[in-house]
């Protein structure tokens, strides 16, 4: 049997009825990330941010990333200079965690995408709640801006400072509280890394409800100050809903205990909610409780060929229909796609070239059942014509390659040329248009226009390319998809959030009264403005 | 074959297992109410809430309900009066639908219990989101206090005036505007009654991600400023991550567009968070953007005897993993609940006699499947002893029949006498404690303590009966049954919300400093407190 079925027309489809009926067996599932992340994401010349981070080396081996007060027109507002006294005061709160040496701070104050890079000189690692609070009480008093900071995975930086803020780090908050047995409910503090905290909970029997490319580094309480969407978000929903609840240090250094292990409690108004997706602006999560779902026993994947963009749509019906429960991802890539992935990184297609491509996977708690209705799907949808070719996977390894073909996408773009990177969330039947309207549009000006992503959500990664960065090429994308994004009633930033390097475009998701408010709790919860400055809120007064 | 199978040991359970695989097949899922809605759930001299609900007659034929302002000791805030002036304003804004007839009015100003009871003069009936601007802003303008209100279905006394408060009600906001096909979105005005709600989209293959024994009455505006919990928070968890978007009216008559139909957006605060679970005291929610999740195929129930509470907590633990991503409610009730419903409902008991029963539901997408899995499910708790009895039931007059078991203890509960009702949120583990602890402390000064609940959310409703109402008892269960969840870390109120009967003790289950920032936010909301005043945060200074 070849690793992975590639045979056209009906012939396959009862061929891999058969096989995918053999090979399944009730196994326990692996959960491991999709993302090669000891590969090198940004090309053979980058360093690997997953590797790297916090190595004093990255520096002396990646070229330098222009410091983000020089490149985009940003004043630094009038906080304070952090002084010799300051440090002082520091090392008796976190004593002998006060980073200061440069080539350490180097990791911290760059993002993994390389694309902005903050002056801090420095950096604390508090191991508590109290301690962050006693550092914000401080920080707060002496008018000192702070910087708080996860694992530095975030796609818009806003996990590193603008200017010279006091680095946060939530590196050492690294403790599990407590597992629930029989509820799922985890509580622990905001440093775990998420994949360290999977791999707690899949002993137990269950699974995060989040599961993301940058799971060895990203700390789950950056997860949930950025909202992080992710490959579950289709079958999990949103942390809004798994999160249980959540420890804050507010801007003062009042300690926010909201951390709430209970399924229900409607005893006054949902604090918590406010700090999900708040960018560390309002507050520093110090410690999250959060439900995990028990773990699926039988994980499958099938990677299948479109003949156009309406059947990846009739294709998501279909599957919603017949997969019912066990749906757990349906995501999408363009012909565009799959030819820089064969390109750049030598992957091969497992199906026959086709206009697009779909990864549906399923994720139950019974094989022999899963497969009986992912056959039935697939069937239909050949049948139909809605699917020209397609594999199925239930292997770990076999289900690994399918979705390192969807993963490692933007891997493939970045080694292409420069990158213009949107994230939109888009009414599903509208979301390829914009691919085929920006090809249009741009002509020859770019190298590719690709369009992927998790559908399922109505979640486009769009993404254009060109040999160098290209003022004009910029020009004729921006403000225009923002635009279009806007007349669709669509989101300008689906998952990645706003951080510094979005923050302006947020009036095209928001109407001004919205942004009137949210300044108000900003005001409210941050009268001083100390909390990760520059980011979230629109630069404009 | 017996309308339920009875039947003990071993012998029933080979017999359900066969019964049910033969009876399951594809079909229609119903989603109908479980709570007889026709009937009379407070008792036959009572009147129903669900039928009367804004019919003049009610005052007529109920006793009369005390004025909350007399039995309460509540002091009226400095708000204007409504004048003629106002009244001829209110004309030109919804012309009309202004309702100043007592006997109109007296349904609008009792809640659905019979518990409290407003002396409002007005209710006034918009039909759009700028109609409910126009007055807000006129009444903000006016200092004039006003009390949203929806079906009026809420526990707590939060959907009905105390003093003269403007009744502001959404019952002619009920259109759907938009259902889509694909994604399952659902938005519509926040008067839409969610049975209605449920039959529009279960006619387009997808189901409410919320289900309420008050359906019939209740409106979505409603469910969605409660936080409402109900039958279906196990499977499709909280409101807050399965809402998307809303509309709402602030304090000053200010129109917030939050009403985004995207799964994703990661644009700013997630200001939506905020009106969700604070019972119209910080805007009035005109809109809402809601994800239904597909219909299922299939729906079985089993009903359960267990011989202790720990085996209801190990058979809760076993169905979360056989039945998996199946599951959908875990109910438990204990031997006294089932001796009220018998005797005051006439109802009998389809197993045999055991100190506590569980009712288990299935919805899954494949009948066969799903058989299977539960049969499976039902063999190794009987084999292992954690269950000594129990019946399955696929048809849906059988599974309708399983969960009035449950559904009408609260009203065989009344039946029984003055009823003191707590809504808990407990450790799994410790959830039963409370029961036995109290049985043991109030002696024979109660008729009954029983405990039931939503068991798979830790949610524990706690009831004691009594032949009158008793200070000395009252005495006996309060502050205790509140420090006893204090104690360990519970919600005092799981699902009810505040409103204004619970208010005063939301500092059982949550911290001085969480308490202040409510008072912040409702003090940046609504600075002058004319927001369904006396509600949801406690009434000290």
């Amino acid at each position: 049997m070849a690793p992975h079925l590639v045979q056209p027309g009906g012939r396959f489809w009862r061929q891999a009825a058969r096989t995918l009926a053999a090979s399944v067996r009730p196994r326990t599932w692996a959960g491991t990330p999709r993302v090669p992340r000891l590969g090198s994401p940004l090309g053979a010349a980058a360093t690997s941010p997953w590797v790297c981070r916090g190595r004093s080396s990255t520096s002396a081996r990646a070229p330098e990333v222009m410091l983000t007060r020089e490149r985009y027109p940003v004043r630094r507002l009038p906080f304070s200079v952090v002084s010799g006294e300051d440090l002082a005061a520091f090392e008796r709160i976190v004593p002998g965690r006060v980073i200061t040496d440069p080539e350490v701070l180097e990791a911290s104050n760059v993002d993994w995408l390389r694309t902005v890079r903050g002056d801090s000189a420095v950096l604390l690692k508090p191991r508590t709640s109290e301690e962050v609070a006693h550092i914000l009480r401080y920080c707060h008093e002496r008018n000192l801006a702070v910087n708080p900071q996860g694992g530095n995975t975030g796609m818009v930086g806003g996990s590193v400072p603008v200017f010279d803020e006091i680095i946060l780090s939530t590196a050492l908050m690294n403790q599990v509280i407590s597992f629930h047995d029989v509820s799922g409910t985890l509580v622990c503090q905001a440093g775990c890394v998420l994949e360290e905290l999977s791999r707690h909970v899949e002993e137990r029997g269950f699974v995060m409800p989040l599961d993301l490319g940058a799971k060895g580094s990203c700390h789950i309480g950056g997860n949930v100050a950025t909202n992080a969407g992710g490959l579950r978000f289709l079958r999990y929903g949103s942390l809004h809903g798994t999160v249980l609840g959540l420890e804050v240090v507010l801007a003062d250094g009042t300690v926010l205990n909201c951390l709430s292990a209970l399924r229900k409690d409607n005893t006054g108004y949902d604090l918590k909610q406010l700090f999900i997706g708040s960018e560390g602006t309002l507050g520093v999560i110090t410690a999250v409780s959060i439900l995990c779902p028990p773990k699926p026993r039988a994980v499958s994947v099938a990677f299948l060929g479109c003949p156009g963009f309406p059947e990846v749509l009739q294709t998501f019906s279909t599957c919603k229909g017949l997969l019912g429960e066990i749906l757990s991802a349906y995501e999408f890539m363009d012909a565009e796609c799959m030819r820089l992935v064969r390109h750049h990184l030598r992957l091969t297609s497992p199906v026959q070239e086709s206009p697009f491509y779909v990864l549906v996977e399923t994720s139950g708690s019974r094989a022999g059942h899963d497969a009986e209705k992912l056959n039935d799907f697939l069937e239909q949808v050949l049948h139909s014509g809605l699917v020209t070719d397609g594999t199925v996977a239930t292997d770990h390894t076999k289900v690994k390659a399918l979705w390192a073909l969807r993963e490692r996408i933007s891997e493939a773009l970045s080694r292409d040329g420069y990158v213009y990177k949107y994230d939109l969330s888009l009414p599903t039947e509208r979301l390829y248009d914009l691919v085929t309207d920006l090809r249009a549009r741009l002509g020859p000006q770019a190298k590719h226009v690709v369009g992927y992503g998790h559908l399922g959500d109505g979640n486009l990664h769009l993404n254009v390319t060109s040999e160098a960065f290209s003022p004009s090429l910029l020009g004729a994308l921006e403000p225009y998809v923002y635009e279009w994004t806007a007349g669709q009633r669509g989101s300008v930033s689906a998952e990645h959030g706003l951080g510094f390097k979005k923050r302006d475009v947020l009036g095209y998701s928001k109407p001004p009264e919205a942004l009137r408010l949210m300044q108000q709790l900003k005001a409210l919860l941050d009268p001083k403005g100390i909390l990760n400055p520059y980011k979230t809120l629109p630069s404009q007064a």
